[in-house]
């Protein structure tokens, strides 16, 4: 057994496939979900993704030997805070929140000594919500960002590494600022185009569309209050990277407009390129998943 | 038996799949593909797509009854012109362009009095290219726009537009104004969203990208010459879709400067909502595909 208990706060998408994975691979002894509504924890239960479902975090977290805070990003603060005060000496408080420069600087503000935080983000999960779309291999071949700090015990590092890398996750090392510029880019940047997208589809031409509107648009369907507190979280990076956009657009309006052909093919070309690059196999049944 | 001889000019994805969905359901007497490609036409025999494979129009097209154009876009109009010189007495001349209203226009201008021609469009596809990838079900589900002129004879819009059920397609009329309006907004925006969105991200970000930027970047992955023929022909409408496109970003970085939240959230709700009625099942396993 590689962990004794582990608790995990908000057992959703995120946090109930963490679960199921743990138990899949036989990696803890208990498994102890927490959340304020009762029917997250009847089917988290259910579904054996925890072993105990509390309301309660007092009780949940004092004899946890990690605590994996799960919830929507504006909440990990706030309960971070909360936890901290109640965990046990030497256990280590972690998170999974989609951004880290602000959960990373607030919670290492607030850490108690003889406790360790390490932040963490497993690029995974879907434009699906709760605990009743988990998977226990949903972390399979992600890539599982950990941020590092001054602060960190390495062995408190280890283990966190550890643990995403049993779930399956390859590990990657990020400082949250370089987490938060590349995630606006590769994540919000994309969520952020396909509703824009959407909404600027004609309503009454909306039902034409096929399978290049549903794809491009599929991050659309995700959670707006989960979405709207990611954006409030990594606002600069965002707007940074809307204006590298918009760029693009202006030069591909101008080429259509100058009927610059050569340019505009030049510019589908490198596009082209560098998304087959990525995208090796063009399958959308591909296995990675980013959260979003 | 439905059809006598139809004549399949540009055995590709398309013009493969409508060959294969032909031979599938038995409908028609002989399949005749033309390609200069030996190659495709070779591909095309093999797989059974076509009875037939010449790389002379003038022996495919004179005993034809029905002649299907599915070359790439700016072929099909310099084609059309010098197949109607060709075709039998009474035969009917369709195509399968992305783009209507200039093909329409052009063909309508130099088609023959005892020659009818029916302009369609079936929107299905994918960014794969070539007959290897061609499916006797690719039409299974989709909707195939038919543009009825006042010059067309009803029995050749008929007859067109049963083949189009009979390969499985639903079929609905539009001027072709309407359908390069509408197709603009639902295909032509979202792929050039698609190439924006892959060149706007930093190149060595790209790595991290995960199914979200996959998927908002599928289309990016088309054949380049095949969509830069199409932006050409749709250049005024697509024009207007990005400029719509890009109120909705300016919009939405606005938010961000002013941390407008409210705001923010109701964009990404109207979003959601938008997109959930149109694509109920969020699956990408969907079945109507898009020609992209």
């Amino acid at each position: 057994m590689h962990f004794e208990t582990i608790c995990i706060i908000g057992p959703g998408l995120i946090g109930g496939s963490i679960g199921l994975a743990l138990k899949k691979r036989n990696l803890a002894r208990t498994i102890i979900g927490v959340s304020q509504r009762a029917s997250s924890l009847e089917k988290a239960l259910k579904m054996n993704a925890i072993d105990i479902g509390v309301s309660c975090i007092d009780k949940a977290v004092k004899d946890a030997d990690i605590v994996i805070l799960a919830t929507s990003v504006n909440q990990i603060i706030k309960t971070a805070k909360e936890v901290i005060q109640l965990m046990k000496s030497n256990a280590i408080l972690t998170d999974v929140g989609s951004t880290k420069n602000c959960i990373v600087e607030q919670i290492t503000q607030n850490i108690r000594s003889d406790v360790a935080f390490v932040g963490a983000h497993p690029i995974a999960g879907s434009e699906k919500k709760g605990v009743e779309f988990a998977s226990p291999d949903l972390f399979e071949g992600c890539t599982c960002v950990v941020t590092p700090s001054q602060l960190n015990h390495t062995s408190a590092l280890d283990t966190i590494s550890c643990l995403w890398k049993l779930l399956g996750a390859k590990v990657i090392y990020l400082t949250p600022e370089q987490h938060d510029k590349i995630l606006a880019d590769v994540s919000h940047l994309p969520h952020l185009v396909a509703s824009c997208l959407i909404n600027a589809v004609k309503k009454e031409y909306l039902s034409y569309g096929a399978s290049g509107l549903r794809d491009t648009t599929r991050v659309a369907s995700g959670d707006p209050e989960l979405w709207v507190d990611i954006f409030d979280q990594n606002r600069e990076n965002i707007i940074q990277s809307i204006d590298q956009l918009m760029v693009e657009l202006t030069g591909f309006k101008n080429d259509l407009l100058h009927k610059d052909n050569t340019t505009l093919l030049n510019r589908l070309r490198m596009a082209k390129v560098s998304r087959d690059s990525v995208f090796h196999n063009n399958s959308i049944h591909q296995k990675n998943q980013i959260k979003e």
